[in-house]
């Protein structure tokens, strides 16, 4: 009995896997090429400080050109692949780590989309995620600008080297269907690009509101499904909206271990143990239990209806 | 137009209305009748104070019983109607309150439920709702005393005359979909009965860890869903179990509107209005933009198996 303790001690000590990841916060100015080439130095960084997966936030190549219903802004867009993932790619080879990118993606004329670009260790595109909720609020004109995903399945994993990675987009993290999804998908980590901020207007409390329910609701996400929550926001004030920052990295049990400032450009670096991903699902059996046969009314818009 | 915005002014004057609630959080001892006794004072008591919709904690007729597989427990089982029921009925109907009760239902011979019981204001059972999710780990063998819930829908809301309300039962709190499922049901309040404490053999920083992460996932479903939360859990050592009180309730933005002690036998009042719901959902309209055609998945167990 001792034998076989110890060996069943060995097999998961073989199997212990710790992944870097670091998530880039920036601010971002009116010239998409400086914007590029200030998130491209900062994936050299990241990768030369160990970083196997790198993300960066949403919309990085410009700043948040949403806040309006400004037609000219399509100019942005860019096709996947296209200069911008092109240089992506290019840095997830270069560097051999897995990136996560974020792109105003032009899919053709007059179709557009927000969407996350995964690349793995050798440069390839590994993943695709169109964002699949889509906000539209005073500042947040996103319906004008996104139309919400479409592939089948809407939600999956992507396998890289360092981990299965799940890609979800701002709007995204208010859904649990989301995570869940995404989770059940294999992911075991999931990496939120966005760009979310406090409108001049807000008052003191409801700002420490709005960013608390932000890190609260991703912090859950974490915990009901047993997975690592990384969140990368932007900071800086643009027109009249100042993004908070406070990029962050959730551990299966929801708890924060390690977390960016409010208003300063960083890039944040945190350890995931991926095998605490067992050990918390063994201690907190979430994923055991669920009642799939009574979930149907997840799929109604409201009530039975 | 001045006159227009004014009636819609007054229209959301007279639909104003704020909800008293009271969630009594006891301590337990081996003699049910002294515990039934007990609650229906407490009830009593919230009911002069003003409390419209009275909500106890899971299984407060007895210790936790479930800390070990020992079938002489069963013995505490109770039909519906049985004399806990009445009594809580009975409770309702004197004070005009709505009233949540916490039964081990025993349904047929050697089939049993954990069980919550709602009474409308005029003492008839408005509800009965039957736990979904039903856990099973160390001290906590609830899979040997219960089955899980079987109606049809799983999860319901019930028309009491102070709000429409959701049940839910403790290990129900882990789970996102039944969160949601109730909510759009149309539950504005949502009641979760809880028996839920530390190992002796747990060090500080789990319980902490512990007891964070059981408020974090209830706030969480406030917020995805726009609704009040209100968790009711009991306190006190019972062998090696020390419940954390705690019990709370969470506004439609997540945020903690009232909390009980970890230690001391109370009543937890807050007042909930129920015009913050719409005025929640129009700032932050998750439910506008769930994406049920994209939910499919969440009716499997993992992955697309």
């Amino acid at each position: 009995m001792a034998a076989r303790k110890s060996a069943s001690k060995n097999k998961n000590k073989n199997k212990n896997k710790k992944v870097r990841v670091a998530l880039v916060q920036m601010a971002c100015i009116d010239k998409p090429d400086q914007n590029v080439k200030k998130a491209l130095e900062r994936i050299g960084k990241a990768a030369k400080a160990g970083a196997q997966i790198v993300c960066l936030q949403e919309l990085f190549r410009s700043r948040y050109f949403c806040q309006s219903e400004d037609d000219a802004q399509f100019e942005l867009a860019e096709s996947i692949p296209g200069p911008t993932s092109k240089a992506l790619a290019k840095a997830a080879a270069q560097h051999k780590i897995a990136l996560v990118g974020s792109i105003f993606e032009r899919r053709a004329q007059g179709l557009y989309h927000n969407t996350a670009v995964i690349f793995n260790e050798r440069g390839e595109m590994a993943g695709k995620y169109r964002k699949m909720h889509i906000p539209d609020d005073p500042r947040y004109y996103e319906k004008f600008f996104f139309t919400p995903g479409d592939a089948e399945p809407g939600f999956f994993a992507t396998a890289t080297a360092a981990a299965k990675i799940g890609t979800l987009i701002c709007w995204d993290q208010w859904y649990p269907e989301a995570a869940r999804l995404t989770a059940l998908a294999g992911a075991q980590i999931l990496f939120y690009p966005t760009a979310i901020g406090w409108h001049k207007e807000d008052v003191k409390d409801i700002r420490i509101a709005q960013a608390d329910a932000w890190e609260l609701i991703q912090r859950s996400h974490a915990l009901s499904n047993g997975c690592f929550v990384c969140a990368v926001n932007r900071v800086g004030t643009e027109d009249g909206l100042t993004f908070w920052g406070g990029s962050f990295v959730a551990d299966p049990f929801g708890r924060i271990i390690a977390k960016a400032s409010a208003d300063k450009e960083e890039i944040l670096y945190a350890e995931c143990d991926l095998d605490s991903i067992d050990s918390t699902r063994r201690h907190w059996p979430f994923l055991r239990d669920r009642r799939v046969d009574a979930y149907g009314g997840i799929l109604k818009r409201y009530g039975q209806s």
